[in-house]
């Protein structure tokens, strides 16, 4: 079926699917696991592999998404959500030593942590595939690479458009990934729409001048609203906050409703890496253009396509 | 084998069982369930179902005989016992919106969570089935299956018995889940034993009223014990209440020994939905007519027998 | 295949195994499963087979490895790492009735807990196989069984050589398991290296004179390093101290280190049940005599023959 077998060992970051070949490959695999899906006609291309799902942080889209894209096609599953609290863990045991441990048992590891490159870290202690399933404020490639498939299957197109991405872009993990895949995408104007405290890290702006990527920082949502195709709208994210005083301030900062839906262009869509807290007034969800729980459902597909072009 | 195919989608409530065909047909399934798991060579009828178990209260009966059926019948399942700390939900996202998300990945979802009526609002939200595994003090009504399955069993008939519920009336959602389906049961008379504080729910009175069901209340248990085919036997429990005090107030109001047990019928059986705590003497759990222990292993099969009728 | 089916029930202490035709029948079979799992050829010996994975204590090797094992064989697996926070257990069960629910639901129960005794009692309410993997500070017999495989898998023999078991050797059950399982081995020495408030409990001296092993107490982990064929090297364990000033005052009593490693045979092994804190030196790790990585693999192919001989 699908003949081109991509060298993919270890999934750290966003970048590593710069290459086209490898995100279309990606993208068309993710569609016949849809197809199949619907007839309940799923390849069993994981039949003997055992995956280790391990949280640090807790997770309900990622973690069950990924369980259930291992399920679905045949393999098996050993899972925490607690991994931090875990004994080993809690008894003071290495990252390096947990890793080499998991490797010897499992044929691939999901990996959630709470610190930025611990999955990078992992991956040069462990003999077998890590996934990085998000990494602190780091990143999360996969929520990337649904993210881009999202675009492609409602807009058709994953060159030549614009996207503002609004929000926490500081601490935002989404952001950070879709962003660095982005840069190797033709001709996308991104518009970054934050309050300053929550701007996207310098290290970004200096890889999209380095990569010729075209950008504009802004504080107002609306200077960007009728310009873009996407509109990716995240969560400020409370837990990355030192306390409550300072996630008050900016909690509110941007809220979508019907008003300013309006202003947008009718074709253009709104992305949400969910969960949502009031970013989205509800009320929206039956426009057309609501994308976001449609991209949810994507990345059950996705995961499994990279499932299965990692261990199948 | 079954040709007889209800309609049967969300589980909510007890009084969706109110059909006698529909029970029929389960409890003939959980029978056939009993005798080909014997033989361990259950039917693999959920061969390539997803079903996850969402938790928000911690259980151990339900939600492990709940996945333990999906598991025999060749489903599979992803699960949590910690919905309420679990990220999204904890980050503030609605059920609404973890309702869609999980509906997409699934194809049923077994939820217990601590507010009453929220499987009736998932419901709404859930293209796949939704099957209520206790909300709060509202049903439980897949306790109430089980619960009747096992009088059958034991008792020999559905219809034409007595049954004696004791202890917390008020809260206990198996007592509610049990009487809303007695009442489409013919020539049944129950005897509500409780303190007042924790006496049968208003609405309950009026809808035995209205289904001209046969009931009694009284605070003795002592009353009920001779006249009973059914002794129900359930614990107050502790987390309903606001304080240790009120909790202290009524806890060991009820409890069944061995002195208690001459006054019943030699017919007549115990039942509890466990655990118990003090309410039955554990030197009872070697007489015949202690049936608790049966019908926790009886949940097992009804719950397989449910399953097979929704996705199978 | 293994035409010698041993009666085995109950795993409960590492004693069971002091039958030699046992023990090599199992190491045979861990064996097999080694070889079986590189070429991904499992016995499906496990087919139809439901364990309950039931731990009190939480842990990330022992859960993992347990049921990675029951998965990889076919069976099926319902899991909780929380068992004491588990609902019928807080609401205050008896292990009893836990242990008797879930013995109907399943064919088998690992069971982690936190009391010294308890998978004894289990055993005694359990229809089914109760699978010890660890009871506080008692026995932790499938470790004793995966540490005797890896001398036997390092230094090619289980009789004739000498062990130093260093650190805590009061609380380790890992170490009360290996003494238990030695005393049957021929000509075997141990060593015991620990601080006086820590030092191997009466029973296992009372034991071991009994049984006519040779052994010796020591604070001075030096006089032992140079002798010994295997240096076992412990944790103290912070979780068993009353406080953090008694934990303190032994905690950092025995690190190995590349100085102590020069004294130890060329051909001594090094093994630990891991987690490790700062008791091995990480430098040590790419020594060909640190065997406890290793040792860890052999945990779940000892597991999986354990599994295959009680259910396949």
């Amino acid at each position: 079926m699908f003949s081109y077998k991509p060298k993919l060992k270890h999934v750290i970051e966003a970048k590593q699917f710069s290459d086209r070949k490898l995100l279309e490959e990606m993208f068309d695999r993710a569609e016949y696991m849809e197809r199949k899906d619907k007839k309940n006609k799923l390849p069993q291309s994981l039949k003997g592999k055992r995956v280790a799902s391990f949280f640090y942080e807790e997770s309900t889209r990622t973690r069950f998404s990924f369980e259930t894209a291992v399920l679905a096609l045949g393999g098996k599953v050993v899972s925490t959500d607690k991994a931090s609290q875990f004994s080993s863990v809690a008894k003071g045991e290495t990252l390096e030593d947990t890793i080499r441990i998991l490797s010897s048992y499992f044929h691939a590891i999901v990996m959630r942590h709470n610190i930025k490159g611990s999955a990078k870290i992992a991956s040069t202690y462990s003999e077998v595939p890590i996934i990085n399933a998000g990494d602190g404020e780091g990143e999360h490639p996969t929520q990337a690479l649904l993210d881009v498939y999202t675009i492609k299957k409602e807009i058709g197109r994953i060159d030549d458009f614009s996207i503002a991405m609004v929000g926490d872009l500081k601490y935002g993990r989404t952001i950070h990934s879709l962003t660095y895949l982005l840069e190797s995408h033709k001709n996308v104007k991104i518009y970054f729409v934050s309050p300053k405290t929550l701007s996207i890290p310098e290290e970004h702006i200096q890889s999209m001048i380095a990569s010729k990527t075209q950008f504009e920082e802004t504080e107002n949502m609306e200077e960007a609203l009728d310009k873009v195709d996407v509109l990716y709208m995240t969560r400020v994210q409370k837990e990355r906050f030192p306390n409550q005083e300072e996630y008050d301030k900016v909690k509110d900062f941007y809220i979508l409703d019907k008003d300013m839906l309006r202003k947008m262009k009718p074709e253009a869509i709104i992305m949400h890496p969910l969960p949502r807290i009031k970013e989205i007034d509800p009320k929206i969800d039956t426009d057309p253009r609501a994308a976001y729980f449609r991209q949810a459902k994507n990345g059950l597909y996705i995961r499994m396509a990279l499932l299965d072009m990692i261990l199948g």
